[in-house]
């Protein structure tokens, strides 16, 4: 159902670079629909992405092969650590994201921002790709404090999500996640802030996630370990804990807010945290509840009833491919930065 | 599916009823002003309910005939105005249900507290009816500030829901509603605490709806026109909005704080009310959205997903009889104070 | 200290006109600083008022000696009720303080837009005597979700005052007032958004009061029977309550929320709201706490600092004129709209 | 001013101290277990306090010597770690500050209790030191989540500030700071809960400050450098900041809520935290402005009534001997659990 890109920059054996942007030629494989390449043979960078994309659609304007790409790929020269190669795939994956989903960067383009390591190169991305007089007609809505500011200091044009007309949707939204699943249902709200980024995330047409390799998970909570974070009403959390320990969960708490906070942690909706640890979370088939083993559906399901639940960090059931008029949960496309630097793309 | 009680007070000359299921046959006196028994034939009054019931189970406490008796009860002798006639069925159902559900007032009891005019008989009969040295042993749960200070006042044992132990339940919760259909499900949310007062019926063993005629409906939507209200993350109203339309609501709005507060209500968790009009909603069957007209359980079940929604005003599903262990939404009970006085009770 | 202008349109003994700017020639009287009149007798009319503005400013654009009247002004052409006199007289002054205040009309001007009916005649002042391009050049500070929708309908460039980056100034704020003392001390806080509005006026170098004469008082607490509104956090109502009693004040209570709510009414800011009465304040010299009578600053101080109060609806202390560098919480001048058509000005 | 009662438990030899100015003089035995002492004559332990205490108090009641005595007491019997002693040090100033505040033990007593390492040792000396028939009397009010967990712990009493009726007083408040200066002038806020424990503190008769050594500081600003804790409406931060600077704070910050929430800190009462640092404070004199060092009332005083402050972490000001009526915010006394082992006492 869900293909895999799996975008090898190192590794695949005909490869001549040594990575990513820094490289010189590049014999270029067979690209798939979502990466096109004229060429023939030889594995898709970023550069390869983004001057195609450009030599496509902005001839004139550009002036140097290289007057777009990111700053330091053309600045490394040496050998990368491995924290710079997980760095440099993040940072492939935002672009590969963003050509893949904006392009033909349209006008007064709406679009969600989130937070986590990865999007702060979508952020760049898209400063360093959408033309500044098309970009100056976009706008931006952050899914938090940090988006926010993030999208202030790149200099794009902030907007909230409360004064998106009713019945209008985000063109696309793109955000981290905590964990993946095969079938592209995530856990997010290690920030505290999944209820905003729902809200944004479903609003949108479509929601692209990107983020790195730690982040793949055969079932959620296989990775993500600490829980499922549920916001709650501060007076129904015992209530809640309760509910949860009969559903299954092993363990579930009340966030706490140390050491900035004595206590909870308190959201910026006024709400509590409980992070819900349960057995990993079945991708397919059904809940065998006796067993304390849930499908992701269903377990979503029970949850956002639970009275006191304000909203739960699943996303889960339908993506914006599926669904018409917004409302999808799950992203279209998960994008992730890997270890050896190349970028793996999930797609629903 | 559901029976009615219909106790009659006025009028009725030779009724033997059924009284509160509990009591068997009773041959009833004619009523006088509010709650007179001059002689043979018919009615159930308050004195007799609870006269009754005294008689059957605390003989030996009982040491005057009017001891346990409502002040009011007692010095009303004047014939009664309507709107009189309606207070005293108000309290006469808070009496009943109190009777019904209450005995034989074991000690320890939790109890939830709710709020509306009837609720404050049910919290008169309480401290009427309960012996004080049980009742001390009582706690008591409000709903809201409202049913804070009623508990307060009445000199009980206040307690929040947020100190109930995970896996606890309430014993049973007395509080209003807004609107009743046949089925028992309900329209709350007029006062703005809906959330709350979900998290206390849905933490109770049993719900007991208590009422005046004014309430009773023969579909959600047909009395209560102002809409369902529905508690909402203020930077998701536009959204819910929306999503509501698309629906099929019929105008939804945010409530307005006037006179009080300029812009929205604010309710005490901080959140928004959009009150949502539809069609008057269907007691059995589907929906036809094609129309517009909606089945209360598949509207509620679409409501509650909708992401920014915190909590919906309509109680429904199942009722603590159905539902073992807690989260019960419906009363096993309705009870109706009627225009003539009398009391009419909708049982599950 | 104060001055006076009575700009009088109805009444003067030589006035032709019928009112305002639907008036043809009309005998100026000797104007003041403020509105400079060339001709020779007469009042002040918004029409001489806007049409000297542009003669002076905007001899280009003004192609119509109606062109930027405001629409009303030229349909009218019946004699005013009472009501539309007040009506008028509250645009007028709306007028009058926008071309007091923002004239030249510098780009990039940074203006707090408060709440209440005369400032809706600000907003449409500002955007029917400013040139639209400089118009898109200016940014507009609300004071809350009321103001925020009258900028947004307006279509003027909305920012919140959270984004004034630290040390920045509003060059001026808008604002209306419920009571209005001789030294321009005030109360506001009515619509429960007193806390946004003193930080908007004390982020502003100058603060301009627009109001009618119901606000016009001799001392806080004639007209302005309700009470000093105050913010309160609700865990401290009680403990203020009983500071504010032992003060003399005379029966403070917390603002219930109804209709729309049970219970308080809930700031944007998740507070209470207390309206204290006092007796009316002394304008000058010192407290008589024996009397419970105090001075306006003295009270203010005293107020201010009881634990558990997060501001108070007093305006006091400095104007914009005399602090430096911002946190002036009285206005440098209040404009009125007078019963009789007429305008008054209260300077600092 | 105030005066130094140094209680030396360790190496002083011959001591003759006025123990907690309730004692007359006495000659100290030698120490227990606990807080053993080499020498022959002297030093104060909380095992002699306390019996010395139980002697005078409640001889008939006290079968055994070691009673009342605290488990750890008896069970420790080799020489304590370093860190050993400053928990014991910690322990025994909070059972110096119930014998010295809560003897005779009246019935009915109202007591805060507040948060910190010491406060644990308060609520044990409680428990352990109060007859059970007088503890059930006593109510317990905490000034946060952390403190009412505590109460709860320990099965007393609980009961909330905002219950206590307006013109009434708690007895005492025991609480900890995060930094004392000479004139018993604190800072707190380190967890953020600082509006609602100035509340409590200012709530009642006497507030009475139990702390380590390390909190002891000539000026504040010396040992506690993470700046003064604001609690700041969020929408003012930025005001607040630019307010800050030109008042000569150093680097004046938002707190951050990592790592359990991204973006700022939200407390209790959804307000953010500004932490400004000052160059050390004045105990006495008056500002100098020029240079940016503050007096202490001098500064609060200026913090308190910037708008979108709205409340501060400097106690200052009067204390509960000096304020007939409440209102107090400094300590009478403070405890501190000294690194010897010893107890240090700074009374007003």
């Amino acid at each position: 159902m869900n293909k895999h890109h799996h975008l090898l920059l190192r590794g695949a054996s005909s490869l001549t670079v040594s990575l990513c942007k820094r490289s010189g030629p590049t014999h270029l494989p067979p690209a798939g629909p979502l990466f096109p390449s004229s060429g023939a043979g030889g594995t898709t960078t970023a550069a390869t992405i983004v001057s195609n994309f450009f030599s496509r659609h902005h001839h004139s304007t550009l002036t140097s092969p290289h007057h777009h790409l990111p700053k330091t790929a053309r600045m490394s020269t040496t050998t990368p650590s491995p924290v710079d190669l997980i760095e440099q795939s993040k940072r492939l994956a935002a672009f590969q994201s963003v050509t893949a989903h904006l392009v033909p960067f349209p006008s007064r383009t709406r679009i969600g921002i989130g937070s986590g390591s990865t999007v702060i190169y979508v952020v760049e991305a898209i400063t360093t790709l959408v033309p500044p007089t098309t970009l100056s007609t976009m706008t931006f809505y952050p899914t938090g404090a940090q988006s926010e500011q993030l999208i202030e200091s790149a200099g794009l044009n902030l907007q909230y999500i409360n004064k998106l007309p009713p019945g209008t949707l985000l063109d696309v939204c793109f955000d981290g996640a905590d964990e993946v699943d095969p079938n592209l249902n995530l856990i997010k709200g290690g920030g505290a802030c999944l209820w905003q980024e729902k809200i944004v995330a479903t609003s949108s047409k479509k929601f692209v996630c990107v983020a790195d390799f730690r982040k793949m998970s055969p079932a959620l909570g296989t990775m993500w370990k600490k829980g499922i974070p549920i916001e709650v009403l501060p007076l129904a959390a015992n209530r809640v804990l309760g509910e949860l320990e009969r559903m299954g969960s092993l363990g579930p708490k009340v966030r706490p807010g140390l050491p900035g906070k004595a206590g909870a942690v308190v959201t910026d909706n006024g709400m509590w945290i409980v992070d819900a640890p349960f057995r990993p979370l079945r991708v397919e088939g059904t809940s065998d509840k006796e067993k304390g083993e849930w499908q992701v559906d269903e377990l979503a399901d029970a949850l956002i009833k639970i009275p006191g639940v304000a909203e739960i960090g699943l996303f889960y059931g339908k993506n914006g491919n599926q669904a018409g008029e917004g409302g999808a949960q799950k992203p279209v496309e998960a994008y992730f930065g890997m270890e050896d630097g190349s970028v793996k793309v999930l797609s629903a």
